[in-house]
């Protein structure tokens, strides 16, 4: 499936959350995340990061799309990330 | 339509961005915006966002579906936002 992450992480934890999440999906901007994975990597990435993150404090949002097919993506202003890489 | 938009903009033009977006969207968490929308508005969103941020520095990302139907959403922690009126 295709997943796009978004975090709002206390300062302390977010270089943790981005270095978690950078092992399943690609980084593109300032704490979205993006990429195909699969469902068991999914779970894993979940539990990870529901670790690290302070349940009461931060959020972190995972949009999930069974294929990349329906979505199109839209860039105003500068590309960041790796989003060249895999347009 | 429905858009998902994450900007990543310097301090100054936060609150314009967040002005802006919000006209049209439905606020979810730190600089994540969603919601329905018509192509024409979704135009004038743009349009309105290209003349605040700047191009060299900022970012602006909008994630587009022709429908809702293929999303789901997960969050982990705390919801932010208008979240739960929406979902």
């Amino acid at each position: 499936m295709f997943v796009i992450m978004v975090y709002d992480v206390e300062e302390e934890r977010v270089n943790k959350v981005l270095k978690t999440a950078r092992k399943y999906l690609t980084w593109i901007q300032n704490s979205v995340l993006e990429g195909e994975i699969r469902r068991a990597s999914f779970e894993r990435l979940k539990s990870e990061v529901g670790k690290i993150i302070n349940k009461e404090r931060d959020s972190v949002v995972f949009y999930k799309f069974r294929t990349k097919l329906y979505t199109e993506r839209e860039i105003l202003g500068v590309r960041k990330g790796d989003v060249e890489r895999i347009l």
